[in-house]
């Protein structure tokens, strides 16, 4: 029963670990913290949503996150007010976390004990499919978490599928020529410096948003959305129902014999309610069928 | 005389009225209220910009309204700050007006009486060419008007020409393929909720701006104005004089042998003035008989 | 069955008004509007919380509001922001409501046709008791509504009990030596002006908040609640409630025995509850039997 | 050398633990993150600032701080723009400090799993002298940690010398009459709802201060200072000096005899410079014989 | 006719000058740039308002500076959003100025060739009675003009009247215990650094008001009123006015006989009318003779 | 000796002038002010950047200018926060500076008195491959620089290479059809006015930033760095270096063997190293040999 009794290990237990940053999780206390998890996991614990619902996801919208989850409980999963460096490009992956706190010289000497901590620590780290969500607390200036040449790696080495940082970035020229998605609060020439890792992998905050490792993360123009992995088969199940309510409600509209009220949200004649309940089976099983 | 006695008439007058809600104008009151405009009405009294007008509108920018109606006065018809759906794209059409309050259970019930006015009760009213001009009142979360089915509808079963809301839409991806102008503060996942239709077709403040039914909506990636009908045809004629003001003034610049001040705003030089007034004579006539 | 016909009659309605705003309610349509209003009216409609119940609300904080009120549907009756006049003053009073918007020659023809309706068209109408609610949008510049005279007649010669304004004041130095409670954006030396009165006791937005000809309004240095008459009441008797609650926790807190958590919501041990369940019982008879 | 390896241990670690926040630290490890504290320690590992410095701290003001700090390399121990409940009285303390993130309903089953952790498990730890420092990271809305009844069983029942919170207090009236200070965000009438303790006695993050559980807490009406305990002692010495500086400098303007630059920063006249440093010796002897 | 030609000469111009600041204006630029002045002057060319128009300035509010200014011309002299350090103390005198940039080392090599300019450069030209006006852009931290010995010195040795920065004060502790009025935008800890003198007593800009050296300085709790000399006495003379017409309009206001639009802004009976212009004429005359 | 002695000359110094602005400098003047230029100037004493090194600018982002800039002591010379008109498209030119500030009638009389001094004053001055850099002091309403005819003339006609204003434009819509970048707050339909010229080719605040007449200005869609003759040179030269550090470093991070921190920011192993200085050593070779 070593699971129930030491259930989140922390920062530097290990001793030869390279890495000491404050907060740290064993794969133990990473599987414990996200045991809702009903898909394989990475070797340190995070949990590992599957390419095929990633696939899947890709034709996600915010709307269709925010239609399941808030029902369940998860009411702070959602956040805006990014500048989108392709506002035409959905992004999806899995959430690799990293903490920042601004820095004090004390609690410095004592994460970097072991050598220093850096961005690239938690860059060099960062798998196939990951997208990076950096916690810099709203902080722009010194606050620049990548530049071109880090966010090449990410993109073309790491193959992250992309970037979020409640804080900034540099180069945004040089970034602008890379094709992975990054959401970010500025674009600043200034290095990073000022501020501390203090966990890698551990719960963090993005604005008003509570993000764990592993979460599936999507992204659009509107904004982001931190997918618990326990709810993604039934974000992207549902989702399938409202594009085919989409668009058999826009057939409809096409028809132009209707007014809005009568076919949306649901049709209010039951005859029409019975051939869109049809249709609905239909195109459901067409669709899974291809999938 | 009983114009001049019952001048505007109120909400739920009418028993048989399916909509209630708190602020209704009959067209007799809304004829009063708008009793400058020189052209047709709707059936309802609302103001009918002539399509001939519409069109030529297309061809004016922001600042050729701010040319005519500061100066009548009209010192609150412009107002900006929003989110703009295609701004290559000029948005030319009706104001149909809609006005929401901060739902309260005691107004709710009163105006919900004879049955729910939601936001579709609205938008299954809107007229081809009409923009739906929405006060929520610059509020953002739960304040999202429609969603890409509703968007839809508008655009290709109403054949609206636009959409204008002091508070958010939704579904902005989805929003984003379909064909019609938009500007909006925001795009929320959330719902449309909390809130309560309190009048359609009424004066409406959009941030600065006071917007009546059948205003002429012009929007382009500056921002919006709002032109009572009374103006439209002295807006429209005199943006025609601008518009050869600087085709000409354009045309010496080329030359490359005046200093702007030479020419711009006026030509000092009176052999130049004369030049110009002729130009602008013949290009006039040019012009309006083209119309 | 004319009630259930004519429910809100129009601005205008009667030949010899001296008032024409765009909005207006008759004593009908204000009584049915505010139908749950379980006391006394004033002549024009307006619900008239009585003068005990003003007094024994004069013991209430915000706290004591929200415990009820969000309770019951009532989510948008709290609003802050405000510059607060007299910080350690509590304000209570019935609601007597005006509402602008950003003036439009057309507009303000209409209105104003019969005379012209201005702020001291409201102010003069104001009753002992009243509590001033201007919607001004939130506008500062142009946007005072009183300055130090009118402010004093309000407090003097109208005996109001306070005044709200989303938007501004002007002469806040003499302001300052007149014993009213007051809550406003912002003071600011220039006139009221640019703006059109469209309503008077109608339903008014004050922030996020509706407010309604009548409500009870409620302010101390934390912000501002106005209370529907019909649960007046339940708020006032509950509030006595919490006071013996807090005396009865403080109590316990004062013999340092006990941790928070044992006393605090409500108390752990069965014993102790009890103790404090007769306590309460006792209090609240001994209060009630003084009012 | 057990110490040298299992550094800073983690939430939940001890079976028996009745609390189980996210991050929480062993006595050893709170020990090791806070090594460079000179004084004694409570038994929970936090440095304990003696009470004869926090008296001579009383005197100090934010500047005699950041004489000190930045200096030392600590540039994120300010920190301001809060509402300040006594501006005219001085708070010191040490540090206790908790930590809040938005609630998501795994990571709350996890952390509550034996035994709901509120702001009150928190509260009923604090001891005398301490501040209580949450960061609630901004929030307002639902992120009041205390009302009257908690603050006045900080203030009175567990004798703290104050609270600071990135975040909300609800009852400003009733707190606004017991004398403890108080800084905060915002006043709100809501509950604190919808977040999750994730640690009691880590670093956490109040704006762009990181704040480590034992720092001494100054506060006045411009703002916070989080001062690390190895830096007490020589802020405070040096707080003596200029006061001398400034006791001495004045004397001098009242003379009326310099302009400010023969005087200050420090006097250009080396005979002025001699009687400065004769003044200064003696003083500083008087101040500290005192002590 | 050198004065026609030469008017305004520069920085650096006099070869022994001990300032060397970007902007310097001789005597008689100065007086050329202020030449509607009806007064003295300082010996430097600037305005010297007399004492005894600074003393019947006291006795003004914004409103009565407000209802002179605007009307000829003058709209740009109003400013507030300031930090007030004494709510009810009036602050009037006359503006000495001074400009700052943010620094580069080659402007501040030129500037600083003939020996460092700095804050207490300026500080020590300041005469009694000035209010020193300082132009610091809006920013805050490192932009601190004067922390507590500074700000004595002005207040007790240069007997200046007031403070006036927009920008920064540090040491508010210190400041808050002398009594001179201040105006700033937020008091920090930090020092004055990262930024060049670049002009005393030449024009600055304080937030969207434009001062110029020697207008009166009228501050109190709402904001600050910059006014050229040569509109010292109207303004001033019309203040009395005011106050007459407000002491009358009460005294009828406490009769309880009038509403307010009869007797506010002129009463609209002829014969309260011909009163009160017998009123004014009787009490100004025993104002104007007590003067 | 003269130049040691009368370093800045002022306006109106020259009785002929036609311009008079309150500022201004004497080819002198402005040659002492800028004396660490080691190029050409123009006439009038502004720095003139060779052509040459504003085409390898053209390479340049941000980032390059950061790299040298602060470490040279101008910490200073970024602004960014505005709108930009092409964010594809680097901007490079010489800096021509204006200064504006709010009018007051006293001071456009004097500023004005040997004719007008406007807009287009400025904008007639204008040379070849100048980027005119408008000091609005952050107005928007009633502070646009040009509309869309001065537009036309700046990049058509004075062939300028850019505009910088901080402030406001007009007629965003017909300015987004000319070929010309341009960095502005807000786009607004109002004219320029009640503002006043203070000052042309003076140094000049953008936000943050002090600009001096002959600065190379340089944008992206990040923001803008005014960096001064003196460093351009070795600004563009270590650009070069850093191109070729991207180049390298990515080649590695093609093959996919290292970790970024094994080669980035410089790499760890010594025979990389020696690899990486030999790469560089020939291709700063090359390119600089094609220049």
């Amino acid at each position: 029963m070593r699971n129930a009794i030491v259930l989140l290990a922390a920062a530097m237990m290990i001793p030869a670990a390279a890495n000491a940053q404050l907060y740290k999780l064993t794969p133990e206390q990473l599987t414990e913290l996200t045991k809702q998890n009903p898909f394989e996991r990475f070797p340190d614990g995070r949990p590992k949503v599957p390419d095929s619902l990633i696939e899947r996801a890709r034709g996600m919208s915010m709307e269709e996150a925010f239609a399941i989850l808030p029902g369940k409980g998860f009411r702070n999963q959602y956040e805006d007010g990014f500048q989108v460096l392709y506002p035409k490009k959905k992004m999806v992956g899995r959430a690799f976390t990293v903490q920042f706190m601004p820095a004090r010289p004390d609690l410095d000497a004592v994460v970097n004990a072991k050598g220093r901590i850096t961005n690239q620590t938690a860059i060099d780290m960062v798998q196939p499919g990951d997208v990076l969500v950096v916690d810099l607390f709203g902080k722009v200036t010194d606050a620049t978490i990548v530049g071109d040449n880090l966010f090449y790696y990410l993109a073309k080495t790491a193959k992250a599928s992309g970037l979020v940082v409640d804080g900034a970035i540099r180069d945004l020229e040089g970034i602008s020529e890379i094709d992975m998605p990054a959401y970010y609060r500025k674009a600043h020439p200034s290095f990073l410096t000022n501020v501390t890792i203090t966990g890698i992998n551990v719960p963090v905050r993005i604005g008003n948003a509570t993000v764990m490792p592993g979460d599936l993360v999507l992204g659009d123009s509107e904004g982001l959305y931190f997918i618990p992995p326990q709810l993604v088969q039934q974000t992207v199940d549902n989702a399938d129902t409202v594009h085919v309510h989409d668009e058999w409600t826009r057939k409809m509209f096409d028809t132009g014999k209707y007014k809005s009220s009568e076919i949306y949200g649901s049709p209010k004649d039951p005859a029409l309610k019975k051939e869109y309940d049809e249709y609905l089976k239909k195109r459901l099983a067409e669709i899974r069928g291809k999938k």
